[in-house]
């Protein structure tokens, strides 16, 4: 029975991905729920020889995609490919997948909900409460509407945001890519509410930023100093995406200077293990890459990349290919 | 110069406040920022004789309306009126006023700020990184658009956090209140995705209950043991409306036994010392009292309360009477 490497999973068990490669007559090898580092990856698979491996967030170098000697697909459970060396498998003929929109709504709902959680002090007042106070006059809270949230990156997930920003609670929202600014005219309306704007109207406008991009070389700590530096109205900064788009260290200085006057990141640079500069500070909320998360969301994306790894070992084309395997 | 008493003040000063009322010719007397208690206001009441009381937690007793010589009006610094005694200003003739609707958009923004927290776990998770840890798998999410809410009275905040949850973010909400279901049948559809539910219908569907209804004799305690014990989801519990509404040693109860997965409450019965088996579990969040205020709606309310005051004494009705007062 040929094996399926699952490098690292961020939930308890993998009932759902053995149960679909087991019907299929693939036997599944799966690593810790932490997330391994490029090494452990390369000796699990040395040791079973996968035709498939499916990964989270551990590291599937080249050396680990050279060595299986019937290798099909590498899965990325999830969206971005960071963690996965793509030339390295299409040079070898192997299938790179994703599941590209299996937490549109999540990811969004989070964005939301940290920057709510600002406006309306529930962090700091149950903290308040909880440490013995009951003091009303101490909170500085804000009415939803009468925000303007500025949006860096237009795909699903930043159209998901802007809708329910914009819908519901009647916000002014500024959206931001390249290939909207290459479409529209600075301040274009895209629809009721919703506004194409440049990082510089965006600098000057926003009381809440959210990223909603992808890393890239382009976007890597595209919010630093030189960002920080333009804001006028003291926004929130919200990452969701990846830890690299944002500076730590002028992420930090942005916050003491009074640039910031919060931050909720789902992502930050150095996690797992995240600088405590950032993690131990009141005005930045944590959580620990979460935002894709959610019983409905999980389940989709264990089975649907199940499905694919299948789809690939059965000889047919993935549903979700992200490169044009080399054939031998 | 005749006297204005504004028995306390849940924000740091009273400068829109006196502003307002020595442009008319009255001096503004300010209690505390702190709630003060019946006895304090009397006697701030016998030392300052005033022609008007302006109060917003502070209880206004029949001794203290009893007082002075020429009161004209009392006016509640917010919406609810439980904390005046409505009859004896009615008999001496003089006007009670309120704010009716200055913080329709908080109160709303604040219970979907509660719910999301639970929802998308930022609470706990927020405090398990900076406890040093970094989890994801420890994550139990919700995509909120799969949400059922059910809301408890349906006035001006019910019809608010119904729009933005069902706009917004796409999630079916049952609305309960006693002349809703006067006027229609049960489920019946209100609008997209918004339907009349009786309470056993919303005990068995819904994945939240918020609590946007007045506290009279008939909704006290309303959440208690046999409602809780009705539940069929282990929903959240959100009260951003009175204390009362809820009986705080069934809460603790259906926590415990898992009726309820966790409640967020702005008003706690007991307030403002809530017992600390509420404030101390961490499947609560707990804020003090907040869910009205925000910056806009702050101003509104203290120079929109201020302007009626004005109005009453300059010889003319008040813009927002709840009682029609027995003319000498």
């Amino acid at each position: 029975m040929a094996n399926v490497v699952l490098t690292d999973h961020p939930w308890p068990d993998v009932d759902i991905e053995r149960g679909i490669l087991a019907a299929a007559g693939y036997e599944t090898i799966a690593g810790p729920i932490e997330t391994s580092d490029a090494a452990y990856v390369e000796s699990l698979v040395a040791t079973h020889d996968p035709v498939a491996i499916m990964t989270c967030w551990a590291r599937v170098s080249a050396a680990a995609i050279a060595r299986p000697t019937a290798l099909k697909i590498v899965t990325r459970m999830g969206v971005g490919l960071d963690n996965i060396d793509v030339a390295a498998a299409t040079a070898r003929g192997a299938w790179v997948t994703n599941v590209p929109d299996y937490c549109v709504e999540e990811v969004s709902d989070h964005a939301i909900t940290l920057m709510l959680a600002f406006w309306r002090g529930v962090h700091a007042l149950d903290r308040d409460v909880k440490a013995g106070s009951w003091n009303p006059a101490s909170a500085r809270l804000k009415r939803v509407s009468k925000q303007v949230i500025g949006i860096v990156g237009y795909g699903n997930i930043g159209r998901a945001t802007a809708h329910k920003l914009s819908r519901g609670f009647g916000c002014k929202v500024l959206v931001n890519s390249r290939s909207l600014l290459k479409q529209h005219a600075n301040s274009h309306q895209l629809e009721h509410q919703v506004f194409v704007a440049d990082i510089a109207t965006m600098q000057r406008e926003a009381d809440a930023i959210v990223l909603h991009a992808p890393l890239t070389e382009q976007t890597r700590h595209f919010a630093g100093a030189e960002f920080f530096a333009g804001l006028e109205r003291k926004p929130l900064l919200i990452n969701v995406s990846r830890g690299g788009l944002v500076d730590n260290d002028a992420l930090v200085s942005a916050l003491g200077s009074g640039q910031l006057s919060g931050a909720g990141l789902d992502v930050v640079e150095g996690e797992p293990a995240p600088p405590r500069a950032i993690t131990q500070r009141s005005d930045i909320i944590v959580t620990p890459h979460v935002a894709f998360s959610s019983d409905a969301a999980l389940a989709e994306l264990r089975q649907r990349s199940a499905e694919d790894v299948v789809r690939v070992l059965q000889g047919n084309a993935p549903r979700h290919p992200c490169n044009a395997p080399v054939m031998g």
